[in-house]
C-alpha cells in the first residue's frame, strides 16, 4: 500500500532513505549478501525482468515505474482471479503461503536490524514458532470445521481433543529452547527478537487465521474485502498520479488527498458493483462446509435472506422527492450492499492507516521495501500490511452483525458431548423452550 | 521466582550487574528520578521499612535478607490467604490490580530503556492499550458467566452484542493515534515501544485472563497452581540456601540443583496435601457461577466426580507387593489428586523457566528487578513471571483434560440466539438423538 500513494512528482527524498533502488540492485543480489552487508539494512532490490528495461528504456524514470508497476497490478489481479477459480483449498493455501513469505520479510528485517551473526538457533527457533502458531490456529479453525469428520478417525481424534494441549506442549517446548539457547554476549539481541518474533507471529499468523475464517463464512466475504484494498491502492494511486497536489500526512509524503479521496470514492462504487455482481451465485455467497459424500469442500446452500433482493421503504422526506422525479418510494437491493458500503469505508479511510504504519515502520528501520518479489510492489508485505487490518475489521464485522452464532456450529459443539451429556442439553433446552411458549409441553422424554 | 535459588554463596556477581542495591538506594528514591537517570536503567531500589534495618543491624548481609524475604514471605502469604477468604470477587480484582502493576513495572522499563523525553504522547497510549485489551478480554469472559442476565438489561444488551466490535474500534483508534503521533526523530523508539507494549500485554492481559477463567471453573484451580509456584519458590530457596552448592543454570548463577530438586519434592508433596484438604469444601471445588436470586456469584453444586473418592485398582504386580505387605490391592483417592501431581510437576520442572527467562530480561536490560514494591522481593513482576506460565498451563489442562465443553455452557450460547433459531437447533438436536437411538422416536414438536 505504501508507494501508491506517493508517486505525485516531489523532489523531497526523505533523508531516512539513504540509498536509490539502482545502486542496491547490483550490490545485493542473493539473501546471503544482504545478511552480510550488516552495516546497512538490506534494501528492497529491483527486481524488474531485463525485457521490460529495455523495452522501457526511452521512458522517463517516473513513467517507466508507472508502466511496470501497471504490468505487474494487472498480472497479480490475473493471478488473484484465477487462484479464485480453482476453489477454496487453493485460496487457503495461498492465504498460507503469504503469510510465510510476509514472516520472513518481517523477521529477516529483525535479523539484520539486531546485526546477529552466530547467534545460536534464533532463525530455526523463528520458523519453530511459526510452525507452532500455525499448528496452533490453523488446527482451531479445522477442528470447528472438520471436528464430526475427524472425530471419526479414531487415530486422529486424539489431536482433535488434546488439540489446545498438544500446541502448549510444542509452544512451551520453544520458550524452553529459547532460554537454553540464552547467550551472555547476546542478551539483548536475543530478547529484542524472541520479541520481534512475537509481534511478527501476532501480525501475521494470527490475522491470517481470521482470514481463513472468513473464506469460511463465505468467498464473498474474502473476494469483497480483498479486492477493495486493491481498488483503492490503484485508484489513489492514479488519483495521486494524474491530480496529486496537496500533501496528506507527513509520515508518507508521496501520498495526497486527492489520491485519497480519489481512492475512497471508487472503493465504494466498485465495492457496490462487485458486491451485486458476486451476490447472484451460490459459489460466492455460501459458507463452505466439508461434505462427507462428496469428500470435498463445497459451496451449495439456500442463499441467507443478506443475498436475496430485499424491499426497502425509503425515509419520507427521500420517498417524497423519489416520487417526485418519477420513482416509486421503495428501493429494491441486496441487504449485503450496506454491508459492503461500510467494509468499502473503512477499507478507505482507515485501511490506509495500514499502509501508513507500514511506511511508518520501514523509516524507521531505514528500509525501503520489505522485500523485492514484485517488481515495481517491493516485497509481499508491502502489499498485504493493509490487507491484514481489513481481514480483522471483516471477522469482527462478521461475528457482531452477521452470524450470531448459527444452529448449525453449536450442534457441532453438541456432538462433541459425550451421549448423556447431549441429552441432558436436550432436555434442558426443551425446559427452556417450554418455559417460555415457544414449544408445547409434552411429556418428558426418556432415554 | 528469580532471585529465589541463587542464594548460595558465590563470589561471582555477574558483569552486566554494574550496581550493587545499596548503591542505588540513595541515589534513585522517586520514580521521577528513576526516569531522570537516563544512563542506567532503573534498579529496583529496597524499601525496607528502618524499623527492620535497625533491628537486623546485627546480622551479617546475607542472613539479614534472609530474615527479610521470609517475614514479607509470610506476610504475602497471609495477606493471600485474607483474599481467599474475602471471595472470588476480590480474587478477580487482585488479579487486576496485579496486571496493571506487572504492566506498569514492564513498561517502564522499556521507557528507561529507549531513554524517552518528550515523546509524544507514549504513556497515554500504552494505558489505552492496555484498558482496551482489558475491555476485550474481561467483557468476552463476563458475556460467557453473566451473558443471560446482561441480555435481559435493555440498554447493556448492545454492549454484550456488539462487544467484538466496540473493543475492535477502540483498539483501531489506538492504531490510529499511534501513527497519528509518529514523529520524524523518534520512528524507530516509537515502533520498538508499540512493540514493547504489545508483547506486555500479549505476557500480562491475555494470561491474567486466563487466570480468570482458571477461578471460574472452582477456586481449586487458582489456589493449588498459585500455592504450589509459592511452595516451589519458597522450598527452593531454602533448600539451595542451605544445602546449595552445584550451579544449575548459567542465566540465574545462584540457582542450584539442590534447590531445584529439593523444590521439586517439596512441591509435589505439598500439593498432593494441599489438594486433599481443598478437595473436601464445596467452596473450592464448585464452579463458580452468577446466582440470580442471591444477586452474587455463588459456589454450590453437587461436586463433580473429580472430588468424590473413587477406588482405584493398582495394576497386578504392584497389587501383589502391596497384599504381601498387608495392604489391598486397591487404593481410593480423589482422582483430583492425580491432576495435582502433573500440575506440581510443571511447575517445578517448567514453571523455573519462567523465572530463568525473567532472569534472562531483566540481565538483558541490566536491571536488578522489575519494581521496588515488595521488599527482599523486588517489583510484583518478580514475584509472578512463574504464575503467568502456570495459570497458562492450568487453563489449558482444564480445557484439555477437564472440561470437555459442559451442556451448561453450550446451553448459555443457544440462549442467545433468537426464538426460531432455538426452536430449529432444537428439532435437528432431536433428530440426531432419535437417529442414534439415544432419544426414542416421537412424533416431530410444532412450534
Amino acid at each position: 500500500m505504501d508507494d501508491l500513494r506517493r508517486r505525485i512528482p516531489d523532489k523531497k527524498e526523505p533523508e531516512s532513505r539513504p540509498d536509490s533502488e539502482s545502486d542496491h540492485r547490483d550490490e545485493l543480489d542473493s539473501e546471503d549478501d544482504k545478511v552480510d552487508a550488516a552495516q546497512t539494512i538490506p534494501q528492497g532490490t529491483d527486481k524488474t525482468p531485463e525485457v521490460l528495461t529495455d523495452v522501457l528504456s526511452g521512458l522517463s524514470s517516473r513513467w517507466r515505474n508507472w508502466v511496470i508497476r501497471t504490468i505487474f497490478t494487472l498480472f497479480m489481479i490475473g493471478l488473484f482471479g484465477f487462484i479464485i477459480y480453482l476453489g477454496p483449498l487453493a485460496l487457503m493455501i495461498t492465504t498460507l503461503l503469504v503469510q510465510v513469505k510476509c514472516f520472513e520479510e518481517i523477521i529477516n528485517i529483525g535479523y539484520a536490524v539486531y546485526r546477529i551473526h552466530g547467534l545460536p538457533w534464533f532463525r530455526s527457533l523463528s520458523w519453530y514458532f511459526l510452525l507452532t502458531s500455525n499448528y496452533f490456529f490453523y488446527g482451531e479453525s479445522l477442528v470447528d470445521y472438520f471436528g464430526v469428520v475427524i472425530n471419526r478417525t479414531e487415530y486422529l481424534k486424539f489431536l482433535v481433543t488434546y488439540h489446545r494441549f498438544i500446541s502448549f506442549c510444542l509452544y512451551v517446548s520453544g520458550f524452553v529452547w529459547f532460554v537454553l539457547s540464552l547467550v551472555k554476549k547476546y542478551y539483548m539481541k536475543q530478547f529484542s527478537l524472541f520479541a520481534w518474533t512475537h509481534v511478527a507471529l501476532l501480525i501475521v499468523v494470527t490475522q491470517s487465521y481470521l482470514i481463513i475464517q472468513n473464506i469460511f463464512t463465505g468467498l464473498i466475504w474474502f473476494i469483497i474485502p480483498v479486492s477493495m484494498i486493491v481498488c483503492n491502492d490503484v485508484w489513489a494511486y492514479l488519483f495521486g498520479f494524474f491530480f496529486g497536489r496537496t500533501p496528506l500526512i507527513k509520515l508518507s509524503p508521496k501520498k495526497t488527498w486527492e489520491g485519497f479521496i480519489g481512492g475512497g470514492i471508487a472503493t465504494v462504487i466498485f465495492g457496490l458493483i462487485a458486491s451485486y455482481i458476486l451476490c447472484q451465485y451460490q459459489y460466492f455467497v455460501c459458507p463452505i462446509e466439508y461434505t462427507e459424500d462428496a469428500g470435498r469442500m463445497t459451496m451449495e446452500c439456500d442463499p441467507s435472506p443478506l443475498f436475496r433482493p430485499q424491499q426497502y421503504t425509503l425515509p419520507q422526506s427521500f420517498a417524497s422527492i423519489a416520487t417526485a422525479i418519477g420513482f416509486s418510494g421503495t428501493i429494491t437491493l441486496y441487504p449485503f450492499l450496506l454491508h459492503s458500503l461500510s467494509m468499502s469505508l473503512f477499507s478507505s479511510v482507515i485501511g490506509p492507516f495500514g499502509g501508513f504504519f507500514a511506511s511508518g515502520f520501514k523509516r524507521a528501520f531505514k528500509i525501503k521495501d520489505f522485500g523485492d518479489v514484485i517488481p515495481g510492489h517491493g516485497g509481499i508485505m508491502d502489499r498485504f500490511d493493509c490487507q491484514y487490518l481489513m481481514a480483522t475489521f471483516v471477522n469482527v464485522y462478521i461475528s457482531s452483525f452477521i452470524q450470531m452464532s448459527s444452529p448449525q456450529k453449536i450442534l457441532q459443539q453438541v456432538l462433541t458431548l459425550k451421549p448423556e451429556q447431549q441429552l441432558s442439553l436436550f432436555n434442558m433446552l426443551k425446559f427452556e423452550l417450554e418455559e417460555r411458549g415457544i414449544l408445547t409441553r409434552s411429556p418428558m422424554i426418556q432415554p
